[in-house]
């Protein structure tokens, strides 16, 4: 299946000269427009095409095969049109991508040329991966739909990958049937259906994400009282401890995990790493074992009680990102309560609200229970039109 | 520092016509002996040889890079000599390798050259892998000592990832001064001493390890004794339960991220993949989301009650293998008690016994707290002289 639109790649890459989505298009495109145009991260290998990090350390290093996650959206039938902008390693340093919604503000990271490209339109769908927020933060600042599986239903092979315990494979599109149809790709997926009750959606704790700007808030507060207008029950999470927590853990694993996997770039390369991502290094040198084993064990009993949690309800609903996207390209936002859902394991998804008069849109996360990635997509599909339907105050 | 042994390479090579350790030898290598001569299994990137994975799908794959667990050796002064042999993809299907110890019998898998190689004196140090048992068993099998780390500390960028639950980079050396060695190569290595008081051992409960054969039971008994004859404490532990549960869990979430990583070879290349390998994918697509999760779930208890139990005790003891090296090459024997500490991510070391008439070795299997792998060290390095007396009954 085809669309007639054969200046397609031409006005593709006329606008990704200001848009700046792309590192690079995969040779002999085909002349009609693809069904369904996938972009990929460039920390993901595509035989044939360079995997460069955002780096000039891998430049022109390219893969003999293509990662199993881009295998099997080939074979459900998406075309790879090219690899798209990370910032370096995947961590904080920008590249030059732009926001679609607004060319002045930072399309986020680090997944941010497959956030751009899909809500740009140039393509269908992207590949992300997420360490801290790099899936769901600019899924939000794009406008578009982040989804991160629960950890394990997707490979990770042909991945660079920067902390084993919390990078996980992400998914972009503009609607949720979108997300569905490329998990659809991959083994043993199963959908499933909303229950025949009012779901019971518990918010993030307030005193998890007091630090999110108005824009956001008015955009939180809004999905709760739709929730509740829709017939569906809002409640309170007493402790916020755990959730607290846990965003200070996922800092701890999250450096320790780095700057061993940066182990060999610091030791052969370090003057062609940013000076951000060095000193993110060594100051990382500090995390002791101890510290590490620590941090993990506030993971472990997180999972214990989501598991209890997720048994009561059916998704927590809170922030996609603490802030709109930030004016200007040098900063890509703060990870937030993204950091939580990285280091659980868990499923977490993203809804684009309405546009505000700057042409930005806010966004609602939703979180869910191990495994729980199809009903999270049933309950998503019910709530995206009340979140479209949201303008930030 | 080299010695002066000239005849070095073309002598390894020789004896590899009947071991069948490598898959390949490096190019260039020196004319002086190396003054440590490194071996790394063929699913870990070297730049310039292919990483061909023990399987057909992947022969004359080359890839750009070093993986970096392999590049910090080679900056503390090792050479690769070469790509050791793993069974197929990591999992089941051996290859030629031979035991080192006696040619009739399993060098253990899947880890099968590296071990293999060090065993027999033609490397130095090796890297392995471990999903299952993949490093500790061959390690017990060739006679000599298997490190797994904490997972977390060596990093696994490069390294073809089939669990990324479970898959952790081991290291083999001929002593435990040479994991030391090993494990300084990587940041942040603190060494450890031994507390000035009685080491206190539990024993792994007996009913997890009641299919050991009498030669395995015979050396663990011994070594219990040995360790108690040395002035310290053996304790047994009052509760199989959690160690049973987690041998069940490790399987089910092996399959089902197993099944996950080949899903582009099972697609596009099935007829390349061996049998038994194709059939255990098409089992584990009975594994359902919630197996999976609940599998997680064990997990996470297990090392919450290990973090207490660590606390209190200095190491685990039990046997590194069910049985002696199997006869014959067409199975490399059963994974059995380390699918617990691969789930767990603890650390793990096997250190040999003395040999029995057959040549063949027994091995004792010790086991400590997350983060703990220099204490582990330590007590290993006050272990190994009582293992290597112990002659198996």
């Amino acid at each position: 299946m085809t669309t007639t639109d054969p200046d397609w790649l031409k006005r593709t890459k006329d606008e990704d000269r200001e848009l700046r989505a792309f590192v690079r298009f995969a040779p002999d495109l085909p002349a009609e427009k693809p069904a369904i145009r996938l972009g990929v991260k460039d920390i993901i290998d595509v035989a044939g095409l360079p995997t460069e990090c955002g780096s000039q350390i891998c430049e022109g290093q390219v893969p003999a095969a293509t990662a199993p996650c881009v295998a099997m959206l080939e074979k459900g039938g998406v075309t790879v049109v090219g690899k798209t902008v990370t910032t370096e390693y995947a961590t904080t340093k920008p590249g030059p991508t732009r926001n679609p919604l607004n060319h002045a503000h930072s399309p986020g990271g680090s997944s941010s040329g497959s956030a751009a490209g899909v809500g740009s339109g140039a393509l269908d769908w992207a590949l992300g991966t997420q360490t801290a927020g790099s899936v769901i933060r600019p899924a939000a600042f794009c406008g578009i739909v982040g989804f991160l599986p629960t950890a394990g239903r997707i490979p990770r092979g042909g991945v660079r990958i920067m902390s084993p315990t919390l990078d996980r494979v992400g998914l972009f599109a503009r609607d949720v049937a979108g997300i569905e149809a490329m998990l659809k790709c991959f083994p043993a997926w199963a959908p499933d259906t909303l229950p025949d009750r009012p779901l019971r959606i518990a918010m993030l704790p307030a005193e998890v994400w007091e630090g999110a700007d108005a824009a956001t808030r008015s955009v939180i507060e809004g999905m709760a009282e739709a929730i509740r207008a829709a017939g569906d029950t809002v409640i309170d999470l007493p402790d916020a401890a755990p959730f607290l927590e846990m965003m200070a853990a996922q800092k701890v694993v999250m450096g320790y995990e780095i700057l061993r996997s940066l182990s060999w770039e610091l030791e052969t390369h370090a003057d062609l790493l940013s000076d951000e991502l060095r000193e993110f290094c060594e100051a990382s040198r500090g995390i002791t074992d101890l510290a590490y084993a620590e941090a993990l064990e506030t993971a472990d009993r997180f999972r214990l009680m989501a598991l209890r949690l997720f048994g009561e309800i059916d998704a927590i609903m809170g922030p996609a990102s603490a802030q709109f996207p930030p004016e200007g390209l040098s900063w890509t936002g703060d990870p937030f309560v993204n950091r939580i859902w990285s280091l659980s394991k868990l499923p977490a998804i993203a809804l684009p609200s309405a546009a505000a008069e700057s042409g930005l849109k806010g966004s609602v996360q939703l979180n869910s229970g191990s495994g729980q990635d199809a009903r999270l997509c049933a309950i998503a599909a019910r709530y995206a039109p009340l979140a479209a339907a949201i303008r930030p105050g």
